[in-house]
């Protein structure tokens, strides 16, 4: 391993000189440059390698005492990282909503790093605070379609933010609520705000047992992870029940009633525009009707569906999201813009000011510091990377992509229909679906047994899924990730299932049916296939079990 | 401007061919490569462009409907986003935090893209996942050094966490108190705990008024931001005055008994190893004891100041942060990795399970997934290069950084004392130090005069100081930031200051020199240095004032 000279003037070359040519990071690079999906299938080694066998090569926990040549890293960062990185840019990984990203993000993640901008505050970051304001903006319009004016009145006000942009959906929803618990629970004579006083204080101040959120059960777990960070506790987030995978309107609206006859306060209702495990679209417009009866603020995690809104054809399945107090989403996800882009919008550019604070040596009052508002501090300057993918698809280009992911979810759905080995559990809404492998005799056995023979023989099969769904992630050729969840066909009981984000707009029609002909098969390789079609009637067999 | 076609034939290129060699885009990457300060320096328009002007620029709402060719649109970001962007890597910028990185990170930004990894699970992140918690492990041996066992034990277990990889500092120290709240008010017979039953009922169940968190006035404002966000308050956040710029132990003592025989329980002394404002050292070593004998939570935010620690020399600056239940380090400062790369470091590795989430489809229980314990869900592989740069510069190579830092720092201190028209206010304990610009007669004459009198002077020096600060800003050859605080010279009056953080390795001393001679010169020029010096004697004038 080459050590390198321990002296500042080779420290100092390693922030001025590039490396050579022929130097391995550089023949890395070029490879990236010239063909990423070569390089990736080239170096991503795709035979099984247990997790305890890669740890082994990140175990030593002491700082290395001396440097190391770049390009001797470089080596080491080939065998032992990228060779057992996960491949997301395969077309047959959909497992997730991570994917493929389109080959100017490379050059642009090197201008990115090469400027070193910091959001955070102007002084080190120019231009990119307009810019990242011009994004908010941009996502704003897409989702609230404001007049002209406000725009031009807020976009670039140092008293109003239309957003907040960060590292990602989660920090959104806890920036969405943190703004939405402010503003509830805000100064009035007497009370100087839940932001200065605390939460106690405030329950106290205005009279409130608790304060809750409300989602269905298909609410993101940032969602618990918000109610948590922010005081008000796991045990408000009233996620109810949903059967059909949206929360319906009329239980949402008679649950909040009964909360705040209890002597609570309800925060927010929380719409899913998307939801992580099936795509499903909550009832946005009812929901929003719902919020308003009930007083509370509505927050919509789009942080997945939120690009549908590009389509033409299919932006009215989030109707009603332009009602939304706020707006989760994730550009790194169905806008194909490198992890790290996450985007909390607000109907009123006002709110925002529920949390911002100042500091003396930046974030001055008065700036336009976009700092003032976040809940992180510093951050880079990822919004140039939403910028260049807003201007180089423009919206009919995302159109057409949105446009052909849902298409091609529908085409995957039918093919899970039509295949008698298979059931679709829950079907595309947007890009997602839910199916699983079950051997047809099984699945006509289903529909007519009793529930407690039902409910063992789900069981039977939820190990079948799970040991296909491992079987084939090891086996490298692709991947597919599994839940489990409450399905409309079995209400009383939560099945594993198969669950697929067409996110990668270079998966093809083929790559889908390699990847079921592949489960079919790795399906009725396992014993517990054998012994779920074998036994004379699935109904004895169950009930013995 | 160059419409692209609107065809997924099109999209699918994006995705899949590299921009040609010639084009635009793979011309700045060329010159990224070969050159970066030349390619700063040619681009980066150094002429004073207003706000507003750049505003101009960013201020359409609208997404562009069609789509704009790749190169056509690296124009413009050159044209309007990277001439007016910062040059950070400029050795004259010494105003911030940010400075130029090493070379490699260029290609490694690329190689992160192009692998594009979701650090919250291990399905999308595989081998990234051990390689960030050796990364923690690390960076927790260098701050804690515990056995070997330790390590073994916790590094790559399941059930705990040695830290959290976050987007910054400030997330970082919001996870720290985070973790702090739960635990203090973890669950007990009878109470489910403040995760789940949230804070005033917590209050309750421990019969507490309030619960405040003590630092000095140079606490960073992401703690005022934390005690917003987790519902404690900013009243309850404790800054005592630190005229000498840090937290004295025995107020510290007196103020925690204070406030705890008030009924209030005390949940963190938050020690600052390097202060953003002056980059001083809180009395870490007193301050664990304070925290001990208060029974409180110790965090120690070196999220400047804890690359220090690769310091054989330096590292006792920081003596005591072993004790700290917490400690906050932001490898993009010191560590010279880019933008977005925060710890939180826990000396227990149980205690993150206090914020421990679970979810269906990832982050199971028993999984190694990161997530699980993160305040953010969705992460970049941004440890890579931490990875990376602990490899490259090693232990060894750090030292030789920190160290010229620190040396540069006293140096420009010298220059600054020796010079009869600056002040040196606060001495630099690591790489961050405060002086002004005032006239020698004047710095004479505030030594002798009443305290209104001073008052009044400090004030006519302030707005020198803001104007040439803003001169020397808008003539962009050189950025020195400013802020305002009490100086041990004159404790009752914020005065105001120029800030210089002495990050950039490629920073000489002649750059000092020019720095301080252009300052020089722009106050000479100003009224307010004439007004200051012109009068018969400072002190009528500035009892006139």
């Amino acid at each position: 391993m080459g050590e390198a000279q321990v002296s500042l003037q080779h420290l100092f070359r390693v922030f001025t000189k590039p490396e050579h040519k022929d130097s391995k990071l550089a023949q890395i690079e070029q490879h990236l440059s010239d063909n990423i999906l070569d390089f990736l299938s080239q170096h991503v080694v795709t035979k099984k390698t247990s997790l305890e066998e890669i740890e082994q090569d990140f175990s030593d926990p002491k700082v290395p005492e001396s440097p190391e040549f770049v390009s001797s890293h470089a080596e080491t960062l080939l065998d032992k990282l990228v060779a057992h990185s996960v491949n997301t840019y395969s077309p047959t990984f959909i497992g997730h909503m991570t994917s493929a990203l389109p080959y100017f993000h490379l050059p642009l993640a090197k201008l990115l790093v090469g400027l070193n901008q910091n959001l955070v505050k102007i002084e080190t970051s120019k231009a990119f605070t307009p810019l990242e304001r011009q994004v908010l903006g941009m996502m704003h319009n897409l989702i609230y379609d404001r007049p002209d004016s406000y725009y031009t009145e807020h976009l670039h006000s140092a008293r109003h933010a239309l957003g907040a942009f960060c590292s990602g959906g989660t920090v959104a929803n806890i920036t969405a609520l943190w703004v939405a618990r402010n503003k509830m629970l805000g100064p009035k004579p007497g009370f100087a705000g839940v932001a200065r006083a605390g939460l106690p204080a405030a329950y106290r101040a205005y009279d409130v047992n608790n304060v809750g959120v409300m989602c269905s059960k298909r609410g993101h777990y940032s969602l618990s992870k918000s109610v948590d960070a922010l005081g008000i506790g796991r045990d408000q987030l009233l996620a109810l029940p949903c059967p059909e995978q949206t929360l319906r309107p009329e239980e949402a609206l008679a649950a909040g009633k009964r909360y705040q006859e209890q002597g609570n306060k309800l925060l927010a209702i929380v719409g899913i525009g998307g939801t992580t495990e099936t795509g499903h679209v909550d009832p946005l417009d009812e929901l929003a009707d719902v919020a308003k009866e009930l007083g509370c603020w509505f927050h919509v995690d789009a942080a997945w569906g939120g690009a549908t809104l590009f389509s033409k054809r299919y932006r009215h399945r989030l109707q009603g999201i332009e009602r939304a107090d706020s707006v989760t989403i994730d550009a790194h996800k169905q806008m194909y813009v490198p992890m790290g882009a996450g985007m909390a919008l607000f109907k009123d550019a006002e709110d925002a000011n529920t949390v911002r604070h100042h500091a003396q040596y930046i974030l001055r009052e008065g700036s336009k510091d976009l700092g003032a508002t976040t809940l992180e501090g510093s951050r880079n300057g990822m919004a140039m990377m939403v910028y260049a993918s807003l201007h180089i698809f423009g919206r009919r280009g995302y159109e057409l992509l949105i446009d052909q992911s849902i298409e091609k979810a529908r085409t995957f759905a039918d093919m899970i229909s039509r295949h008698p080995d298979f059931e679709l559990v829950t079907s595309p809404r947007l890009s997602l679906l839910t199916y699983r492998v079950c051997p047809d005799s099984v699945q006509e056995a289903l529909g007519k047994v009793d529930k407690h023979t039902r409910e063992a023989l789900n069981e039977k099969v939820d190990k079948l899924v799970v040991k296909v769904q491992k079987q084939q992630r090891e086996a490298g050729k692709s991947f597919v990730s599994r839940t489990r969840l409450e399905a409309p066909d079995y209400p009383d009981q939560s099945i594993t299932v198969f669950r697929v984000v067409l996110a990668n707009p270079l998966t093809t029609h083929n790559d889908l049916a390699a990847i079921l002909a592949e489960q079919h098969l790795l399906a009725k390789q396992t014993s517990d296939w054998q012994a779920l079609v074998n036994q004379d009637s699935p109904l004895t067999e169950a009930s013995r079990g």
